[in-house]
């Protein structure tokens, strides 16, 4: 089937689910950090619950968190044929004892799994995974591939503090390559807190973004795609600040001889093979990401169904004055390819 | 006299001094955050000298940094008429006690003036002011620019990270309106350091643009131009990552109750009265950086004399395509009305 460049049929890789219930802990000594949910009152006629982490709401949410029906009847008007559901990041728990988290994650993914079994094909899943250490993230990974179904794996920007690019990660990333399915990653106790004057939403607004930059900027700095040179990896909300951090990136390493020792690859030429969504709600901003980093990596991102959402990702796209080629790639082209799924057309 | 579009005539409002004495401490024991300069290594027929600061070498710089003879054959070959100059950053000694940084931010006011003078007309100078202590910094500024002849100030991105848009600051922001002088704001010991997987440099090529990308931002959500509608201000490292962040900030301020009552005006509108220099070192980034904030806004940066500077600030700009009104802008014009000089040409 070829497909004209409308905005339809497009592949949202950045969406987020949250199940109904979160599981009871089973050790005997609940850790602080372990999130439940609890009954919301109602708002516009769909069931809310608030997700509680250490004793606070942490953010209430709507049953289009967890609810395959309307989650798929909202998939057309948003010009989507597929999407790609991970958990709300987080839920992602590097930040409890590994096993702990083992329990969580496998709930979330035996969560994720459930309804893209619903889905009729129309939802793809991303595993989340304790990286916190570093066997029990890959003995996951393969569980939820090979025995759950999911194509890829949802990772946090930062690991505890430890940017996504650290060397210590590698065997994970290696894992992902052997196992053929990409990573995502999306941003997670950002860094920069301390330099945000207003009001709790700055947190999202403006330090997810910084964070996730930073360490776009890692794994280039690493040589990530010089070790693991057929991974997919993929960065939410626009790869954040690393569009602007590249240029400079790029000039630093032809200056400074510590860099041009670090970096075995030009930085510009590392970063376009990263991937990137298009949640930048600007498109001023998404022709300056084709320019940057390529029409053949950014795919359709909308955080769906939280409140900060992109309600229109595929109309955006076709907002934005490309030609129907790029128009087409954006849309489920590259993301095809990043998720490893059969072309739908011819053009690229 | 009308200036054509071409790569001269320059005024670079981001270049830097450090003299090549520092001085003395004159109280009894001195703090360990004194910074102090040594001979070093003649490298390329210039002097250079190491700066010390807490024992270690700091950087090492050539007599560029303080020679005005030095500096002004060079400003030519960067297509340059003027050059603002200001201090070293690392010198700016938030974290002094108020009455150190003082008597070490007078000295280098006074050498700052004194390069000025030596100059015949082709250098302006930013003073340098303890703003640690708000009253101190307002006294300081006033004397630099009463009777030193100082044209404006250099701040940092934060105080000891307290970004530059806190609340706290309004009294020196008023200060500086009432003087009618501009501020231009320089990344300093940066958020974010954890972040980065690499040598040293890093700090600079990555950490720099994200916290003055963050200290504008707080400016903008903060509303320090309501509170201060004649201020120009102005962002080092073409405002560093505020180009990534402002999309996503003002979305965030369209969807968010809390930033909506916060924001006293839209974030767009605020970030296009903001300042930026154009040390991008990228012409597609110029390019974007003028579409996101105005032909108006922007101003040659170069980072002169230090080893990662622009060499040709003014060719960048000649190079980027732009119409010519906007080559004259980007190269004094905008310059002009920041610095509240008179405009050499009638286009705009």
């Amino acid at each position: 089937m070829k497909l004209q460049p409308c905005a339809c049929g497009g592949i949202d890789v950045h969406a987020h689910v949250v199940p109904e219930r979160l599981p009871d802990y089973l050790g005997a000594h609940m850790p602080a950090l372990w999130p439940s949910s609890v009954e919301a009152p109602a708002q516009g006629g769909l069931c809310h619950r608030h997700v509680m982490i250490a004793g606070r709401q942490y953010r209430t949410i709507s049953e289009k968190c967890w609810s395959t029906p309307r989650r798929l009847a909202d998939l057309p008007g948003m010009g989507l044929k597929h999407q790609v559901i991970s958990p709300m990041p987080e839920l992602l728990s590097y930040w409890l004892a590994p096993a702990d988290a083992q329990q969580l994650l496998r709930y979330l993914n035996e969560q994720t799994a459930a309804m893209v079994a619903d889905s009729e094909g129309a939802l793809l899943g991303l595993a989340a995974v304790p990286l916190q250490d570093i066997d029990l993230a890959i003995a996951e990974l393969r569980h939820a591939v090979q025995a759950l179904g999911l194509v890829g794996v949802e990772l946090g920007s930062n690991v505890n503090g430890v940017p996504i690019g650290d060397p210590r990660f590698l065997p994970f990333f290696q894992a992902c390559e052997a196992l053929d399915v990409p990573v995502f990653v999306h941003a997670l106790k950002p860094t920069g807190m301390d330099r945000l004057v207003g009001p709790a939403p700055l947190q999202q607004v403006l330090a997810y973004p910084s964070d996730v930059g930073l360490a776009a900027a890692s794994v280039i700095t690493a040589n990530l795609l010089l070790a693991c040179p057929r991974l997919r990896i993929g960065f939410s909300h626009g790869g954040g600040t690393l569009a602007m951090l590249l240029p400079r990136l790029q000039q630093g390493w032809q200056v400074f001889p510590a860099l041009r020792e670090q970096l075995q690859a030009s930085p510009v030429e590392q970063a376009r093979r990263l991937f990137f969504d298009t949640l930048v709600f600007d498109e001023a901003t998404l022709r300056h990401l084709v320019e940057r980093f390529g029409a053949s990596q950014l795919m359709l991102g909308s955080d769906y169904p939280f409140a900060f959402h992109e309600r229109a990702p595929a109309e955006r796209v076709a907002a934005a004055g490309f030609d129907a080629a790029t128009v087409s790639a954006l849309l489920h082209g590259n993301a095809e390819r990043f998720l490893g799924l059969p072309h739908t057309e011819t053009q690229r």
